[in-house]
């Protein structure tokens, strides 16, 4: 359980003047990002954003940590869901849940994002928002990702932290705007991002207040309320945060909408796009797949002047921790 | 338009030490506050509650501001409607419709809180959140309010700022977690109160992202999608604080899960209940009637610890600008 040495990472403090984004590899992108950043924080700037519209939203899964070779959440949901058909083997009632239950992703992903859902409904419900929230924290920093030799919370981009950390300190307010549930990820939000709960957006299942034996509780009871993905996260922002980004990071198609709704306001506005195209250290995957598909953003993305990250090319490092 | 009068009064500095509810007339009730903030802000003191765990929620109308002869976003919504009906009277298409369009407030709740949604509902769509916003704004800053004569903006409680500023100053987040719509508040709860949008929690309309002649925007397309009152409340707040506060405001029975919620929790929490006993000066009204009825709370409140602010007794004065 290495996890606490990702807080430790963040806490150390940079010295004056000393470069913000140490493990970007100098060239166009990391200058793109430091000129803009710059910019709209020069009060001599005509690009100049006052600080309570410095807001900047990243995705999570793909874009702040690792989602190969499945959404961790997902992962994460199939564990659960195993151990509930343990106990009662009936909950599998479904091509898609008894796909999930014999660790067949294909069949269970057959008709899409569906499916995902099917399994995160079956396997999030009847519990409270809180125990949830520490069974997730639990399972993220103590079970070991398949192929990394890690616990999950531990895969987060070293890279991504040193920008959101080099953002606070320029003024932004930090968001992470996810297709993933949104319990799940303020789980470990605070303790891999240093984002606090109410700075996560993602999607959400239905809830109920209730009283149980007299003391109340928020208990997840299967459902989903809301799809915070494609077109969703511009509405989840619109319902959260109440304004416009000047500054939207994604990887996938999923993000799209959330990154043109950013850049096609007048003023200033960065969109920026990761591309796993490192095989070696971690991913590398684009077109094809279930999982962080991405055409249409690299299609488009370069023409509306999205900076797209090539994270071989780019990163000094992937992993905290590493050199 | 006497609004700007609001902003400026609450930029006026106070000098270090001054009392911070001025406008509270000392006794039980304001020592009641004073000794909780104390309590939760002091290092030493037992009851210490870190900063990022400070959080305090308000319910808005009635809480903190006025909300007779009727919630603003109903008067409000009324006003579209008729507006709406001129230029196409087939919009009127059920009883309660036409009820609220010939201003009969009591036809149009015959059904409680279904009339005033299906209002709602018909008046806030077809329109962009951004151009809901500016109109919302521009009405509450340019009608008068029946029998009072000031704009709808003004009639914010001087004591509920003071308690705003101080809880602030005293590095709390104020939350509005309040049963009228989001977007409605947000137009106003900045000049207001000094809130800025993602502090506002509220209830929601269905909102779809899209492209107007090429320019993605979002709009406001009819049905609610999240009712923030009741036990809708601690819902609301899961969603989007991710936390349970420690001090909740209210004054209606609408606002009684949310206190149940916050003073159940092991450590300091406060919860407090807005009476509106001032005939005079404000309104006179409790277990009666359709807006702001208040019965549980003012049944078990006080055996539950719950302050009940007695505002013809507890404050020196209602309204900004007045002595």
């Amino acid at each position: 359980m290495r996890a606490p040495l990702i807080a430790a990472a963040l806490l150390v403090a940079a010295p004056l003047h000393a470069d913000p984004l140490p493990s970007w590899i100098a060239g166009d992108t990391k200058a793109a990002i430091l000129d803009f950043v710059e910019s709209v924080t020069d009060p001599a700037s005509d690009d100049f954003v006052p600080v309570a519209d410095r807001i900047a939203v990243f995705d999570n899964d793909g874009t702040l940590w690792a989602e190969q070779p499945a959404y961790f959440q997902l992962l994460y949901a199939l564990d659960i869901l195993r151990e509930k058909a343990e106990a009662d083997p009936s909950i599998l009632s479904s091509d898609v849940l008894k796909a999930a239950a014999e660790g067949d992703m294909d069949g269970m992903l057959a008709n899409g994002l569906d499916g995902l859902i099917e399994v995160v409904n079956v396997s999030h419900s009847g519990i409270t928002v809180e125990d949830f929230k520490a069974s997730a924290h639990e399972w993220l920093t103590s079970q070991a990702h398949p192929g990394k030799d890690v616990v999950y919370a531990e895969l987060v981009y070293q890279p991504m932290l040193e920008l959101l950390r080099y953002l606070r300190d320029e003024d932004f307010q930090t968001y992470i705007v996810s297709g993933g549930g949104v319990d799940f990820i303020r789980a470990i939000a605070g303790e891999a991002y240093n984002i606090p709960p109410h700075q996560v957006v993602g999607s959400e299942g239905n809830t109920t207040y209730e009283l149980v034996e007299g003391e109340p509780v928020l208990t997840k009871n299967g459902g989903i309320s809301f799809v915070d993905d494609k077109e969703g996260k511009p509405v989840g922002i619109m319902r959260h945060i109440g304004k416009r980004p000047i500054l939207a990071g994604g990887n996938s198609d999923g993000d799209f909408a959330m990154l043109e709704w950013t850049t096609s306001q007048e003023g200033p506005s960065f969109g920026l796009l990761v591309h796993h195209t490192d095989a070696e250290r971690e991913f590398a995957y684009d077109r094809e797949g279930h999982i962080g598909v991405l055409n249409r953003g690299l299609d488009e993305g370069p023409e509306r002047g999205w900076l797209i990250v090539d994270m071989a090319e780019d990163w000094a490092r992937v992993w905290p921790g590493t050199e």
